[in-house]
């Protein structure tokens, strides 16, 4: 039962827009035994211990060297909780979800990133640009695991995260119920500030080294550049996201 | 003598970007033993070795672990140099480089920035977006230092970088010169699409975790918000000065 699985998610931001979101089952919840001292200055571990407490849950007061064994290897920031996975979603949901709903869905695929930084920082800004659904291939992208839930400062606790099998083949589906698709794409020959990013819109953003492969290409309506000078020429991946995703924004108002 | 103090550049791109801008002096480039071997797919390491040549630079062909020395914890991805220091300019040399240009500058301040990746990110999108200089604080910023260039992907190799000793005391002066200034905060009154970014224009940037220090925000003609959605509205600092570096480009064309 992949239900009963957990897994360790560490960090102020993660544990509290996790606990924030409600959408993990929390098994336990660990603070380190210096944030029961009164003298220091906890606004956002009190905001925590508010949260627990709302949905009956037990504080765990345990050693440094507990949590350091936990995690192994990266900042807990003397937190930790065991919850369930990620609750990832499918295609099928989205054309539940979006049977039902009135607006038009601004759309963003993940066509293969590989570094979880990269990945976090998408996600969360594809939430602070009004993205309503953020979708990843099955086997080519990093999964929303914990360390994207912190590189994204636990905005990923807050997405619509949909995994799906083919991506070309998903954009097929979704052009038939009407979506206009836009690949970002160095060579592309619509500059971003020509586009039209409204309706219901689909964003495909490649991988950091490849860009987006020529099958998922071909299913674009139309290809963005992102104007640059300079001697060096590229944009990082996630800045490069982020300015064509904040284009829309504008555009979508 | 400062001119002589060197340090360790390492990577492909710093490497290759320090070679090409021709502002630093090579006291010696190091690759990897392997790379010698003709098999290899090595367009950028060809490259590398053509501008070499250029300079009249000798390449010394060293063992892995030689690098892993060298270097200490960082990847070198098999090659490294042993450079003069990174060209830092000054105030009087911008008023110098400024006097005798017809074109208005489009000036970039990063206040407090603290960490290298997002130091080398903004400098990165800076120059693709057309920023013509880069100020830092002396004592209130990382350094051009060269994880700085790795994480610019060698940008910051051509990139003007000046240091300057009072953020607040350059601003008057630069207004005095006829510039126009705007500092990037959450709070802002005015919509980045509603700013004005043209003529000698100044944007500011603060630190990651605390903005902008007030003393500097008193000086800016206008402070400029992104407009933030969804349920953990705040963006990354690099993804949100590049935000804002993207729609200034825009509008200054």
């Amino acid at each position: 039962m992949e239900n009963n699985k957990t897994e360790i998610l560490s960090g102020i931001h993660p544990v509290f827009e996790a606990l924030r979101a409600g959408r993990r089952n929390f098994h336990s919840l660990f603070l380190k035994k210096e944030y029961q001292r009164s003298d220091l200055n906890r606004t956002r571990i009190n905001k925590i211990c508010q949260y627990a407490e709302k949905r009956g849950l037990r504080i765990e007061y345990v050693e440094q060297l507990f949590l350091d064994k936990l995690i192994k290897g990266t900042k807990h920031q003397g937190i930790a909780a065991r919850v369930s996975y990620y609750p990832i979603l499918g295609l099928s949901d989205f054309f539940i979800m979006h049977k039902k709903s009135e607006n038009l869905p601004f759309v963003l695929i993940l066509e293969n990133i590989e570094d979880p930084h990269n990945f976090g920082a998408l996600i969360r800004t594809a939430l602070c640009a009004g993205v309503d659904c953020i979708m990843i291939p099955k086997d080519r992208s990093v999964s929303p695991v914990p360390s994207v839930s912190r590189a994204s400062a636990g905005a990923m606790e807050h997405a619509q995260i949909f995994k799906i099998t083919n991506v070309a083949n998903t954009i097929k589906k979704l052009k038939q119920k009407g979506a206009w698709v836009a690949g970002l794409d160095a060579s592309g020959d619509t500059t971003l500030y020509n586009a039209d990013f409204s309706g219901f819109f689909i964003l495909v953003v490649g991988g950091e080294h490849k860009g987006i492969r020529p099958l998922v290409k071909k299913e674009c309506d139309f290809l963005i550049s992102i104007p640059v000078k300079g001697a060096v020429n590229s944009l990082n991946a996630s800045v490069a996201g982020g300015i064509a995703l904040y284009e829309a924004a504008r555009q979508r108002g």
